[in-house]
Formats: C-alpha cells, sequence, structure tokens
C-alpha cells in the first residue's frame, strides 16, 4: 500500500533540502533504526533533515502524492518507539530546526522551532529571568518531541504540563498544507481546540514546524527539601497530606535506596543521605525567602509530625548538584543496571501511587524479576523498569508480558491511565487499547483518518 | 432528513425520566427559545428534564434510533445560541443534575453533575478552604454550560481557563453509550486527548454527565486595586509594562467611565470613583499579607509612574461589593441601556487590547453607533457590544453585519481569535470560517462525524 522511495524521490528531496540533508542506505546511521529505549528497531529508507517549515510541506506534498510513510524524529530521546519509522520511508529529522524565534515580554511567550532542545529553551528563558515551567527528566529532548509527548515532567504539581504552555503551532498536514493553530492568546473559544488534539498526538496528525509557548516570571526562591522515611509506605502516604496542608510544592518526587544506589554507582558520585529506605524529595520556590521557608517549614513539620526520619533543606549549590543530578541519571543507571530494560509510565491518582509501588514490589517477587522504579509522587506519574538482567529471550518475553498486563491492570483498578508522559507510540498501543476500550480507539482512528486520510503520517502507532 | 417528535416518541421519554420532566406544546416556557443575549430564536419540540448519566443515556439511544435533534441545555446564560434548539427536536435541560458528588481532599479534586452552577461550586470550594480558579462574569451559569465553551473569565490571567481545572468526563454519545474521558491524575499522554476535544465544543461531540474538576488550596489573602488613568490608552498600556515588572496579578480587568455609569445607573448604587475617563481593577491573591501587599505595591508604584492618576486599595468590604458588583453587572447594565445589542467576544494578544479598542471607538464615530466595551485586559479578552438604540430593522441589521465583519477582520490582523469564552454557536459560525479559512473547518467537520455520524447532537452549530 506504501510506495518505496525511488532514485527519483530521492533527487526531488535532495532539491528541496539540499543533497547533503538526503541520507540514504548505510549513510544512516543505525541509531536512527531505534530511539532512546530500543527494543523496537527499523531503518528508514531515507532520512531527511528540514530547514523550514516551507521544507517540511514540500517534502510533504511529495511524501502525500507518492504514498510514502513519513516519520518525524526530534532528538530521539523517546521510550515507546513513536520516532521510529515502522514502516520505513522518510524519516523527517527536526534538529536543525533549532532556533528560538521570539522572546515577547509583553505577552510572556516564546517563539521556537521544534528542533530547540529542552535544555536550551529552560537556559534561554533563565538568562531572560523567565520560567519555562515543564521540566521533564530528558533535558536533551526537542521541544517538538515534548510537546509530541505531552511531556510532564517534574514540575507539574504546581505548574502543570507541556500542554498548558502551548499557546499556538504551525503545523504542515500531511498533504503539505500549512496551518496555523491557536493564537498568542491567553484564551480561547473559538471551534474544537484542534491544538489540543495536536499536543500530545505523536507527529501521527500533523508535523510541529514552530511554537508559542508560555513562560512565566522566574520564581526568585526556589529550595528543596529532602526527606528520608524508613520505608516507601510512608513516605509515599506523606503526599496527600503534604495536599491536605493546603502548600502547594513545585515538585514531589520519591526514590528508593536502591535506585538511589545505581545511581551513585553510574554517575560516582555520592549522594547526601543513603542509610534509609525510601525518600522524597521536594522544591518550593517563589518570590520571597520568607514564603518558600514558611512553605517549607509547614511540610518539614507534618513529615516529621508522621514519621520522617529527618529534613534536610538541599540549600546549597553543592548539595542541590548532588541531589538533582542523582534524580536526573536515575533511568540511566538503572538501565546500566542490567541487560536490557523495558519500562511502565503509568499515572495513578495521587493517593493510589503507595498502593501502586506495593503491587509492583509484590509482583516483582511473584516474578522473580527486579522491578525498580522512581517518579513523581506528587502527580502520580510513576516510572517502572521492568529488568531483564540474566534471563534469557523467552523467559525475558514471557516476563515483560505478564508484567505489563498485570501493572496497566492495577493501574486500570486504582483509576490510572496507561501513560503519564512518555507517550503511546508503538510500543504501548496494545495497553491503550485494553484500556480505553473499542469506542474510544475507534474515534481516535477516526479523528487520524480525517487529519491523515492516506495514513502516511508516523503510521502504526497510537490506535493503529 | 431529521424525524419529528411522535405521541410515541412522548411516551417513551417519559417513560425514562418521568413524565412530570417531559413537557410539550405550550406547556414550554418561550424563554427556552433563546438564551440570555437572545436574538436566535427557535421553540424546541419537546422539553426533557433529566436526572442521571443513565437517563441520558437512554434519551440519545431513542434519539439515535429515530434520528431526533437533541441539543443540551443548562442555564441558558449563553450569548452565541449555543443552547437553542435550531433544528427543533428535544431540548435536554440538565439543570436538575445539580449536585455536588464528590470533595476529594487527597487529589484536590471535585466531582460534579453538569447542572450544578458556577456560584455553588465556588461558594463550595470556598467553604471547604479550596478554590475552584475559574471565574467568568456569569456566576448563575452551569458548570457544564462552562466546560462547553471552555468558559475563561477573570482570573485567567494568572490561574487559566476552565479546561485547566478539567480533569476527568464521564460523557454520553449521540448514540447513547456512556464513556469515561480521562482521569483523576495530573498527566496523561494517553492517545489522543479526547477530553480537551470536548472541552469547548459546546455539546456538539457528546453530553457531559460527570466532571472531575481540579481545585487549589484557597489563597489566604486577595485584594484588589482600581487605578483611575486619564483615558483607556494609557489604562490598557499599562498592562504589558505590569507584565514585564514580573508581578502576576489574579485579574486585570478594564473598564471605561460610560460602562460604569450605565451600572451605576442599573445597579442604583454608587462606584468608588466616577470622575476619570478610564479604569483598570487588579485583583492580587497569595498567602500572606506581606507578599501581596509587595505586589500590589509594584504594579501601583509603576502605573503612577506611567501616569495612573491613583491607585485605590480595595480592601474594605464596602468597597470590594461595590466594584465588583458594578463589574459583575456591566453585561446588564448596558443591555438596559439600549433596545438590542450584539456582542463580540474577541481575545487578541494582551499588547494589541489598545489597538482593538481604538478601532472599536473609531469604527463607532464612522457607523454613528454606541459600542461599550469592557472586558479583561489581562488576557486580551473583550466584550464589546453594539448597541442598536434607536435604529429600525433594516438599519440595524446593516451596521451589525459591517461592524462584525469590521471588527473580526481587525481581530485578524491583530493576531486574534473570534471568541476567547462566549464560544461560537450559531451566531458566529461565518465568522469561525472567515477566520480560520476551509481546512480547520474542514477537519471540525471531520471530527464531528466521527464522534456524531447522524449530527444528531446539537446540529447547526460552530462548523456546520
Amino acid at each position: 500500500m506504501y510506495s518505496k522511495v525511488t532514485n527519483d524521490d530521492i533527487k526531488a528531496l535532495a532539491k528541496i533540502v539540499g543533497e547533503e540533508n538526503v541520507l540514504f542506505g548505510d549513510e544512516i546511521s543505525s541509531d536512527y533504526a531505534h530511539d532512546e529505549l530500543g527494543g523496537i528497531e527499523k531503518m528508514p529508507e531515507i532520512l531527511v533533515r528540514v530547514n523550514s517549515t516551507e521544507e517540511i510541506s514540500s517534502v510533504m506534498k511529495l511524501a502525500w502524492e507518492r504514498t510514502i510513510p513519513v516519520t518525524v524524529r526530534g532528538s530521539g530521546t523517546g521510550l515507546v518507539g513513536s520516532a521510529v519509522a515502522v514502516e520505513g520511508g522518510i524519516l523527517l529529522e527536526t534538529t536543525k530546526m533549532n532556533k528560538i524565534l521570539e522572546l515577547d515580554k509583553d505577552n510572556l511567550t516564546v517563539t521556537v522551532q521544534p528542533g530547540v532542545l529542552l535544555m536550551e529553551l529552560a537556559a534561554f528563558a533563565e538568562e531572560n529571568d523567565f520560567l519555562y515551567p515543564p521540566d521533564p527528566g530528558e533535558k536533551s529532548a526537542t521541544i517538538g518531541g515534548n510537546i509530541s509527548t505531552n511531556a510532564g515532567g517534574m514540575r507539574a504539581v504546581k505548574y502543570g504540563v507541556t500542554r498548558d504552555y502551548v499557546r499556538a503551532l504551525t503545523v504542515v498536514m500531511p498533504n503539505g498544507e500549512i496551518l496555523p493553530l491557536g493564537g498568542k492568546v491567553a484564551k480561547n473559544s473559538s471551534g474544537y481546540s484542534l491544538k489540543d488534539l495536536v499536543v500530545g498526538s505523536e507527529g501521527t496528525l500533523c508535523i510541529i514546524t514552530e511554537a508559542v509557548l508560555k513562560l512565566v516570571p522566574l520564581p526568585k526562591v526556589s529550595v528543596s527539601l529532602l526527606v528520608p522515611f524508613s520505608d516507601m509506605k510512608s513516605a509515599i502516604e506523606a503526599v496527600p497530606q503534604i495536599f491536605r496542608s493546603k502548600v502547594t510544592p513545585t515538585a514531589i518526587e520519591y526514590m528508593s535506596r536502591d535506585t538511589i544506589l545505581f545511581s551513585e554507582s553510574y554517575l560516582g558520585k555520592r549522594f547526601p543521605d543513603t542509610k534509609n529506605d525510601a525518600y522524597i524529595l521536594l522544591t518550593f520556590d517563589g518570590n520571597t525567602d520568607e514564603q518558600v521557608e514558611a512553605d517549607m517549614k509547614v511540610v518539614a513539620d507534618l513529615c516529621l509530625e508522621i514519621g520522617a526520619i529527618d529534613a534536610y533543606i538541599v540549600d546549597t549549590d553543592e548539595r542541590k548538584k548532588a541531589v538533582w543530578s542523582a534524580r536526573g541519571a536515575f533511568l540511566e543507571a538503572i538501565k546500566a543496571s542490567t541487560t536490557e530494560m523495558d519500562e511502565c509510565d503509568v499515572v495513578v491518582p495521587v493517593n493510589k501511587v503507595d498502593e501502586f509501588i506495593k503491587f509492583t514490589h509484590a509482583l516483582a517477587e511473584e516474578m522473580n524479576v527486579r522491578i525498580p522504579s522512581f517518579g513523581h509522587a506528587g502527580d502520580g506519574n510513576l516510572h517502572v523498569y521492568i529488568c531483564r538482567d540474566s534471563l534469557d529471550e523467552k523467559a525475558w518475553e514471557e516476563v515483560l508480558e505478564k508484567c505489563f498486563d498485570r501493572m496497566y491492570d492495577e493501574a486500570k483498578k486504582l483509576g490510572g491511565l496507561v501513560s503519564g508522559e512518555h507517550g503511546i507510540g508503538y510500543a504501548k498501543k496494545g495497553f491503550l487499547k485494553e484500556l480505553y476500550g473499542d469506542t474510544p480507539i475507534a474515534i481516535m482512528q477516526g479523528i487520524k483518518k480525517v487529519f491523515d486520510e492516506k495514513n502516511i503520517l508516523n503510521p502504526g502507532k497510537i490506535c493503529f
């Protein structure tokens, strides 16, 4: 049903983007066959590096006419195979579109190309005394990728997720048409929100070529608090109680001693405390020391009252670095601790996090497999890793299937969803169907067809 | 193409919802032929008052099978004809579904039926020391209506709009199927966000029968500041400068002397100051007096520096009431000042508000018609009213058409959109098409068909 890329196509594409931006055959690094997690592998027929909205439009016109599948890729830091060209065809890389186009201090927005990295945007905002609140762990992801997965990150507790910061998008439709969606406006009730449909659609509906993002004034003060508990249950149970105290932390992360030790050995750096079984790490921000300290005190006192071992203020640069670099390395550290792994990115109501983690511990014991986890206790989004260790291929596949089935079942039972921030992509399609049932999937398929009748844009993902 | 409601249908509907909840013919008050603004009039064939999700499901199964159009109505406070049964059929009223079902203090959510009034929800939240941030002017609107229009309100500057507070919905599809959308979770990357598609869809895709809404802890301190300026240009130009100061007010409203005088005469109550041509009214909230006062001082000093006549702190209960009851009465007051009116609810970038208001003043002069306005200077959403006064029918229609065309053109030129918070409904369909062009409208039509192949749910609205 799809056409293969021919020599004529290669010539036509080279004419659009320049010869140096068209790679095929052995010229394409095998890195382009998979994303950060691996597991899903397929080489594209051709890699096209684009420089502008207009180039993307021209590429899509060609692909549409010839019915060639197109998969968009940013930095390739995804974990569910969304940026893998599972049907072959064109892999369209946006990393050269990495310009910050405008800072609008009147409207508190920044306009960026999709290939800008999260860390570049974060630094740019800070240099200008603003904060771009979404803060996913993977700082080298592109903003286009963050928007496409509706990435969440650590500050979602207070500031919400990527969706909440997308004011407007310029997109290229599968047939090459360029459309503006949304506007540089704070309110919008002008028909169905196509912009919100595109946010989180993992490159299946259209290609994001420019984004207007909302910024907030940079809080003047930001301090973290590391709170050790004797066990995970007590640590996690503190979270809803913190919410009841009416203080809103910026972030609440949980971490187990095991995960911290992986990270210490991976980074070769010490964590301030590893004596206890479980920790929560909180951040508070605001514009005055007094306010932030008052908030922190309420939470520290509360935690101590309900059984925390201690409450360390993370205020020196050194300590901040030690704590947050450890937190930032968890995924890589767990990956380095095993031969292969796969992840579960469920989100559950905040007061069900404890129950879910307990479930994964019991499951690990039952299946005789390691299932370390860490994540966002403050927003219910957990990152749970099933480690292959020494299992052979067959045993690994069996364990994976069983563990995933059981975990997503449990998430559903607790009122949770398949993915909090990593998306569905190729890897989690089956679990999405399982969770939602036929009608929502049929609606999604219908919507996909409305945007992309020929199903050429990132085929085989989410709902197909 | 649609079936008319027959005696058999009436009997079947009475069986579902009880005879007392089915009204037809002369039993239906003529109020049900129009919404708050009037202008668009059509009596439904039958009025059905529903009590539960299950009843709605049964009504829709019947309507689907018989191809009878169904229009959902809350309190009927809309301004664009969304809740008018323009194709006849069933008007389905949700006001009896007015229960607050759950307050979840662990997850900071409240679960409500769609017929709960905004003022009821606001009061309930406050009684429990929470804030439901969206604060549209019309407090007797239902939450179902607020979600269906993605209502914005005054606090959007700091807190965002209704969309940002909808965690989950239970909906009934046009064919009667009951679906849950979203979850009691803070993050979600589990396929296309159908929940976000339904928010703002004005009852055209499915019927909202339950909503899980996010709350925030009630700020302990909230103070307003009334700042008079010698002219509107100076007042509005202050707003982007306030943003540049890095203080985020909760709300920034603008109001002209004219509008305040209408309100004084309508309410029979004095406003604290009417000597000046233009005012901005700001609110600041936070958890300590010090912080709120510090924020307020930055803004007051800035305003005085750039030419404000004064800066009154609105802190006594009496003054608060005088100021906010006036602000709350603007729409009614303008309505009472004329024979008939129609409104324009554009949203433009914050730094274009001044230009847009200037444009409406010039237009009023050119067309020899009154065009008072007020609105949300802090989020660019303006409420502009064209007053009929003594014009005859023909002249009125001509003036309206010309004024709307010119205003929406100007909004487009300034990067604005047709509606900031009132929606498109029946009244603004043409302008939406004009603004977006063919493709976005075709996508919306496609989406509508995916949800509602028979086009029985609120037909004739938004994109059809």
